[in-house]
Parts: structure tokens; C-alpha cells; sequence
């Protein structure tokens, strides 16, 4: 089920369809969030996804108005007992034929609530199966750090997933680690917390932030030759959550080592977070 | 108005919406062409845009059925008399949340018929006013060459047009040109034809597949420092057929110079294709 938030009646209306003057659907024009709730549904960290909305806004240029409208309709989600995830998407809406937004642009946003599956370490307790992706990040550091609507890297490196895989690490050209296909990448290497700084590519994502918050994590460039060499690796987004890597390539990781070890502690915060 | 194709019945039914589940809208999983049509209302450039649909739906992987699909539907478009061009965006079709594209994926065909401007050196007879633009082209060979849906870059360079200006010249970081943001760029210097080569961006045009069999042109890495020494510029794309440059930020062009003389009769053989 879809909802269109229609800012007239400041309301949410079930709406599986879309117009097809739209500039999301013609350029990818626009920006997304998936959200986790908590049992008492409230976003608990909604300031994350405030943040990096905010900085998609200004990146695309959007009307002044955007944040407030979002933050008005994100007031009366159409939430039922079995969601406890959703995705708001925010185009600049319709458009007349050619790149040229709009002077007087409404944006438009549509909301689909679902469950989250659960945390991945439940899926997976010994730790995840990743490869490096064949497909290399573009440089674009515009668009870099925020969640916008042009996903193409990630929907072909994710239908190039081995298949024993759930995740890969993705870097740009210059073999520099920036990101998995659907999560953010922090190793933990000589005692230290690192993650690869987002200046080019990639997307700031919200449990990234989060761990930012709660580690001294070093922002850094960080070599795919150095990643093989973390002694833990862990991947974190908002419906995975927090999960270590066993396997990368050729290389195992040590459970018991203390990074291993702290990543589920940090999965129970995490978690407990959402409680 | 829009036009959804229907594979089962194997018509185009006008209809001005679209899945909200649809990858299009989601992630900009597909592709587009802009036609433009003869007197007779065929396609004369049409073996162009099918290689280009050729070349991106193997890029993006999608169902080998997918260009006899699109070719059937270009049999019984909705043509109207003032349509004498439109565009057709094929979309991977609906699919569940992630980037994951379904294993059966159902295509989807829209299209949006439209009258023409009249070709660009009917509104600007002198030439056209151009810049150079901000924003810098991310290299993605694995998307070079296509028209697909990601298209911010040019949403957002689109926005940044000085006043004055009907094109930009988009290069990459290393200040290589690559582009317009709407049209291909063709020079002229010593006495040669040049474009720049697309491996690493940038969409190849139509009208630039056309003028590459008319003419004999080199296909070269082109520098911003070689643009600004070239003797004429053209910039050409399907709805705007040649168009030479007369100004590009401080240089004028010499409309006297064979380059330029040579771009107004190439478009009175573009012209002619059309009629």
C-alpha cells in the first residue's frame, strides 16, 4: 500500500499510482528515507534523517517550503500495528518536458509503510558473506552523502551479488572503500574505529551517523588493501542494523576478536534504541 | 498527454499515471528516447535510437525480451498531426523494495507524444550563447553512452544556465569536455572535425551517431583549453537538430568561417531527413 500526501488537505490518501509527468520518475529528481519505528512509533532518529534530508534539499535545490511540508506530513504517518518501517520518497513533482525545474515547484511525497525484516544478526548470528563489488563508484561530490532517487550503481551492483553474498563493498577508481551496495562500512584496524569518509560518493546513512555518536571513529580514506586488513568489519543501515562481517573475499574474520565483540554490543544499543 | 503500453493486448491506452512501485520512479531503472518524426510520421533516425536502447538495456541487464517488446510498441504509436515527436521511457517495470531487480521482470512502456520546437537556429539564427557549466560529469563507463534515468547531473546543471544562455559544456574533472547538457558538442579546429569520445560519460546522440556518418570526424579526448581555441562549435540533438556556438563565455565565433558555413548546411540536411 502507497499513501500520497496531499498538502492541500494536509493528509495522506492511499494511492498506488503516480503521475507520470512526474520528475522523480522521468530524472530520478528527488530524494528518499527509510525509517524504522520504534514499538511506541516515533522515529527515534528522526534527527538523522532530518540532517541528511536537509542536506539533499539544499543539493538539489528544492523549494524553501520542502523541509516544512515534510516535517508536517511526517506528523500523521498512516501507520498500522504491523508496520514498523517505511520509506518516504520527495520528488520535486511534475514538471514540463526538459531538465528545467519548475519555478514554482510542488514537491510531492509518497509513503509505503511495511515490516522491517529482522535485524540481520538474527538472520545471519555468524556474521555476513560480502565480496567486492565489480562495479566501481562514480565521483560526484554534489550528489555525495545524500539519498537520492539516482540508484543505478547500487541496482547493478546488487544484481551482481554472489549469490552466498548479502552485502559487497563498493569503491571508486582509485580503489578507495566508500560503502556497501544498501549500507554504510566501519572497520575496526590497530585498535581504531574507521569509517571511509563520503566527500566524493556514497550516502551518509542514518545508523552511520549514529555510530558516529556513540565511537571515536576516525572519517578517513581508507584503501580496499586496508579494509582486508581490518581485523573487524561491520556493515550498519537502519532495517539491517549493525552485523559483522565473517567473510570478505579469500579473508575470514575472528569473532572473538574485541571489535567483533563490540559490534554486538552495539547491536543491543542499537536495538535498544528502537524498543 | 501519456500513453502506457499493453503488452497482453499489445496497445498503447492513454493513461497519466504510474505505479508508485514502479523502478523507474524509484531508482531511475530504465531508460528514454527522444524521437522525432518525418511528414510520414516514421522515424528516419530510428536505427540510432535503437542501438543506443540496444546498448542500454544490456548495460542495465534487463529481460532479453525487451527491445522486441519496444519494437512492437513503436509499430502502433499514438500519433497525432501536431505530434511530430515524443519521448519513450522504458521502465524495469514494478518490484518489491531494494535495489534487487525482480527475476521476471515485467517492462514497462510510457510514452508522451508532443509537437516540436522549431529547430534551434529558427529561434537562433545567430547562433547560440553558451557557458561553461559548474557542474562536473562523474565518470561511470559501466552508464557511458546511454540514456538512462539518472539523470541529476543535468537536472542540476540545467538549473544553473546563466540567463542568457540555451546550452552549457560539461566536462569532467579533469576539465576533458564531454557534452551539453541537453546536446552533444561537434568542433571544428585546423581544419578537422573533432567530438569528444564517450567512455566515460555523456550520452551518445542521435544527431552526433548521424553527423559521425556524415562526416569524417574524430572521436578524441577534448580539453576545455582545446574547446576555447576551436574555430566553430556546434552543439546538435534530436529536437534542436545543429546549432553553432557564437558565443562561449568571453569568445565569439566567426559565423564567416567555414566550420560555421559547414554546420548551417549540415542542418539543411538534417532538415531534410525530417521532411
Amino acid at each position: 500500500m502507497y499513501w500520497h500526501w496531499h498538502s492541500d488537505t494536509q493528509q495522506w490518501l492511499p494511492q498506488n499510482t503516480w503521475s507520470a509527468a512526474d520528475r522523480a520518475l522521468n530524472y530520478g529528481d528527488g530524494l528518499f528515507e527509510t525509517l524504522r519505528f520504534d514499538a511506541q512509533q516515533a522515529i527515534p532518529l528522526w534527527h538523522y534523517h532530518q540532517q541528511r534530508l536537509m542536506a539533499g534539499l539544499e543539493a538539489l535545490n528544492f523549494p524553501a517550503y520542502s523541509l516544512a511540508e515534510i516535517k508536517a506530513a511526517m506528523q500523521s504517518l498512516p501507520i498500522s500495528e504491523s508496520v514498523n518501517a517505511g520509506k518516504l520518497l520527495i520528488s520535486r513533482g511534475q514538471g514540463e518536458r526538459g531538465y528545467a525545474a519548475p519555478k514554482e515547484a510542488k514537491i510531492e511525497l509518497l509513503w509505503h509503510g511495511f515490516t522491517a525484516p529482522s535485524w540481520a544478526l538474527e538472520r545471519f548470528p555468524n556474521g555476513l558473506e560480502v565480496a567486492v563489488s565489480p562495479i566501481v563508484l562514480a565521483k560526484q561530490p554534489r550528489l555525495a552523502g545524500i539519498k537520492h532517487l539516482n540508484r543505478l550503481e547500487q541496482v547493478l551492483a546488487r544484481n551482481l551479488f554472489p549469490e552466498h553474498c548479502q552485502e559487497v563493498v563498493m569503491c571508486d577508481d582509485a580503489q578507495s572503500v566508500i560503502e556497501g551496495c544498501m549500507s554504510n562500512i566501519v572497520l575496526f584496524k590497530d585498535n581504531q574505529w574507521l569509517t571511509p569518509s563520503l566527500d566524493n560518493n556514497g550516502v551518509n546513512g542514518v545508523i552511520r551517523q549514529w555510530l558516529l555518536s556513540q565511537l571515536p571513529i576516525i572519517e578517513a580514506q581508507v584503501s580496499l588493501a586496508e579494509l582486508m586488513q581490518a581485523d573487524t568489519i561491520i556493515f550498519c543501515n537502519t532495517l539491517n542494523g549493525i552485523a559483522p562481517v565473517a567473510r570478505l573475499g579469500e579473508k575470514s574474520f575472528d569473532p572473538q576478536h574485541a571489535g567483533w565483540q563490540q559490534a554486538l554490543t552495539l547491536q543491543q544499543q542499537l536495538r535498544a534504541v528502537f524498543c
